[in-house]
């Protein structure tokens, strides 16, 4: 068995680490987010990704123990009790707080045999270093993947090969929202998931639906992602930039809006790394429950955390205000084309209807696939061997751009597959963007991500999908990039020049 | 080497059968439908398939070896030269004629091991007898789809993970112009080839399109297809209903109606089985060049041709003026979500554009996995495999209708997975498939497919998904609830009463 991903909750500001991991376990355990029978962590791998001495864990293991919560066996490590004598609902109660969550990292490190994680076709990447947005495409767990969709396709009754249900397998619904409750603390009832082409289709059914409620604009983040922008337009909803500050999603601003509707990244804002804060987060629910306003949260690279801890998704907090969005493209890979909609209950007809009316239905068997994966643990394990490797990519890209870019400003590495390099100001960050295109890198230049014009010039760098040494050279190149021909002068002043790079190190090419 | 379907060219009306079957051949070798060392069918097999004698088929076959056409190898059979010496393009010149055409059929039978097509675990369908527009989901071919996305996963390149391109995989789009060609005569660029969600998806496509450049309703026909109707509605069009009659779609009245577009079954019409006749094509083409409408095809059982010969599409008549929509729902399964779109140049730009509004694209490991399915020439002989089956079916369920349900009128034989059952005037057909589904029959009434009143009572019969006993059984219990409480008085008349079934014959149950 191996050691599910699961959020446990811990206030690093309070004192009395001991007892809030005990509670934290205590809850994940009676709300059945930890199952009967589940593995833990040893008592030295939950220290470690939580960042505590492992006393505290072996002292909070212990008292469970004590409680009949756990149970200790030799050769078998800790176990969550078969038969803890509570409730197995993993369901929340909706007054239930969540407070900042942590996660249960990894322990067992995934071996690269007997996993069915095969080494990949490794395709050297040349250029397209930055590209954010996407995963390490050579790190898709190809023989694992082949495997979950084998036993899909054998263990496939022949019914399940005719038209299905156009909300998803639901089988895959039932997986997905025991995954989302244990590792987002999501509260979702698999009736109103609906399995989507991507998160790309979410977003269009949505907007499908508010369209069809009268609704003729919905407010986005600025900045914000450009690519949801065209899903949104596509049917037909003007967007309305709501402004983002150190706190994410500035809700005062989105008051004044009067709009229907807001589409947030509440985990780990895009472009930013900003992570709404625990008010702001209370606001954006009362504007909803108070104007009858839909939060549609976009919970993008939710999986990839790294010093910090995680936050659970806002959806847990209100899933009858909020219309949660995620996919596998991320994780696994974009052209599996699965992704996912939670949505409250009084969405969930029309939504299904315009998922029906747009094509009856998604691919059945790559859904039943994935279900197999999530329920073999071969997500979770996947997910931990990325994020080791975007941890490692994240801090060469923050150790070279140091060295060779120190004028920038570096925002957003705690989370996700990407940073953020604010440049000093008359750097116009376009021209720049445009001339690393040439030299086949891919940075996206943060004006561009920007409605409302102003903020400093900058770029999103992504580090998923290269290698630390790739990343190193493409900063090196960028730096060669910030030179006195892309600096634009200030208003009645003169360009500000940044300094050449320095020299290349021996050995790096 | 497999031998693959391919559509001929056959008046049967006109003498001279032995010249027809030669020309119709060199025109494939010469289009290059028939690829260089494409092994030909058995003179035999031919024979039986085109309902020949078999010396005809060995006539033209002497022929095109005499002109270095075909070459016969001791072992191999007869195989197109390697080298004819003209162009491989496989398309036809746009004035290149299409006469009724016909098919290479089966000779090599697939056999049940060693192909790749298993034992399906068989589920015994009780009840859902007569359900049309789905296969016999037992038929699916598991083992071969398996090793088809499995080939497809390992080789599959890095890149071909990310987000690709919206029309689809090119590979597949390729592989499906090529198939279209070869066994619709359809004149597809890959490049005007839009993978979809299954048909579904290509008319929400097309609708979308539609309504962005004004059009505000299109045709249909009338009886027609209840499930389309919805994917075009949702989009915003109003349906407007033209006429079906014994040569197809009535294009006089389509005239009148002074509509953007019309879709319509030409090759076999849902529910009638009516083949548009070869003026009403000629006329309805004229329409579209004239009036700049669109013709939706939707080719949607083609596949499946019994006695008659196979009709090639309308889309190869005049690929700027027809719009092409087919889907693997047929004759793979529903739950893969496999379709596609071909249309005019001049709406590529835009299809493509919906399609990534909608959804980006869709999964490209299925769409791999098809295309090798297609280049392998599993999916010729799966539909070989079908074809037979279907025809026992239908054989079944006529003999049956025959002898339980004489009074009714069969029609829509020769082709499909469907036939249609006329029934006396004074039944409610609606009232009758109500009682149907009641006891686990799934027909669907013939008044439930017309827009404007009028016309026959009858019932769609499917019989693709039921062996022949089933379909005999079914016949019985149906012809059971043809009784006198079913029938409605026609007005001023009294109920015409249908005599109670036969007694059931021994050894059925």
């Amino acid at each position: 068995m191996t050691t599910p991903e699961t959020l446990v909750e811990l206030d690093r500001g309070r004192p009395g680490l001991t007892g809030q991991l005990t509670v934290a376990l205590r809850e994940a355990i009676v709300q059945g987010r930890l199952a009967p029978g589940t593995r833990l962590p040893s008592s030295r791998g939950l220290a470690a990704d939580l960042r505590l001495s492992r006393g505290v864990v072996v002292e909070a293991y212990e008292q469970l123990v004590a409680e009949g919560r756990l149970v200790a066996r030799p050769g078998a490590g800790t176990l969550v009790a078969p038969d803890t004598g509570v409730s197995r609902s993993r369901r929340r109660t909706p007054d239930a707080p969540v407070a900042a969550p942590t996660g249960i990292g990894p322990t067992t490190r995934p071996s690269l045999t007997g996993t069915g994680i095969g080494p990949a076709t490794r395709t050297s990447p040349t250029g397209n270093a930055f590209r954010s947005g996407v995963p390490d495409l050579a790190m898709f767990p190809r023989v694992q993947w082949r495997r979950a969709y084998e036993r899909a396709l054998s263990r496939a009754r022949d019914a399940d090969l005719d038209y299905g249900d156009p909300a998803g397998a639901p089988r895959l619904r039932a997986e997905l929202a025991n995954y989302l409750g244990r590792v987002r603390a999501a509260r979702v009832d698999p009736a109103d998931l609906v399995i989507t082409t991507g998160a790309a289709q979410a977003f269009s059914l949505i907007a499908t639906v508010l369209r069809s409620r009268g609704a003729t604009e919905v407010g986005i983040e600025d900045p914000g992602s450009a690519g949801i922008r065209g899903h949104l337009e596509a049917q037909g909803l003007r967007l309305v930039p709501v402004p983002v500050d150190a706190e994410g999603l500035d809700v005062e601003a989105l008051w004044r809006t009067g709009l229907p509707a807001v589409l947030t990244t509440p985990a780990h804002q895009y472009p930013t790394g900003v992570v709404l804060a625990p008010r702001r987060r209370a606001a954006l629910l009362a504007w909803a429950r108070q104007t009858g306003g839909l939060v549609v949260e976009d919970d993008y690279d939710a999986e990839f955390r790294y010093d910090r801890d995680p936050v659970g998704c806002l959806q847990g907090l209100a899933p009858e205000l909020v219309a949660h969005v995620g996919s596998a493209s991320k994780a696994l890979a974009p052209a599996l084309r699965l992704g996912w909609l939670a949505v409250p209950q009084g969405w969930r007809t029309a939504v299904v209807a315009a998922k029906f009316a747009a094509d009856v239905g998604g691919p059945v068997l790559e859904q039943l696939a994935f279900a197999e994966l999530l329920a073999s643990g071969g997500y979770d394990r996947h997910l931990r061997r990325c994020r080791q490797a975007h941890r490692q990519r994240r801090d060469a890209l923050t150790e070279a751009l140091r060295r060779y870019l120190p004028e920038a400003r570096i925002s957003g590495v705690a989370a996700g597959l990407h940073l953020v390099v604010e440049l000093p100001d008359g750097i116009d960050d376009e021209r720049l963007a445009d001339a690393a295109q040439r030299v086949g890198l891919a940075p996206v230049p943060l004006s561009r991500l920007r409605l409302a014009p102003g903020g400093p010039p900058g770029l999103v760098l992504g580090y998923a999908a290269n290698p630390p040494a790739e990343l190193t050279r493409a900063v090196r190149t960028l730096a060669g990039l910030v030179s006195p021909p892309l600096t634009v002068p200030p208003a009645g002043d003169t360009p500000v020049p940044i300094r050449p790079p320095r020299a290349a190190g021996p050995g790096t090419r």
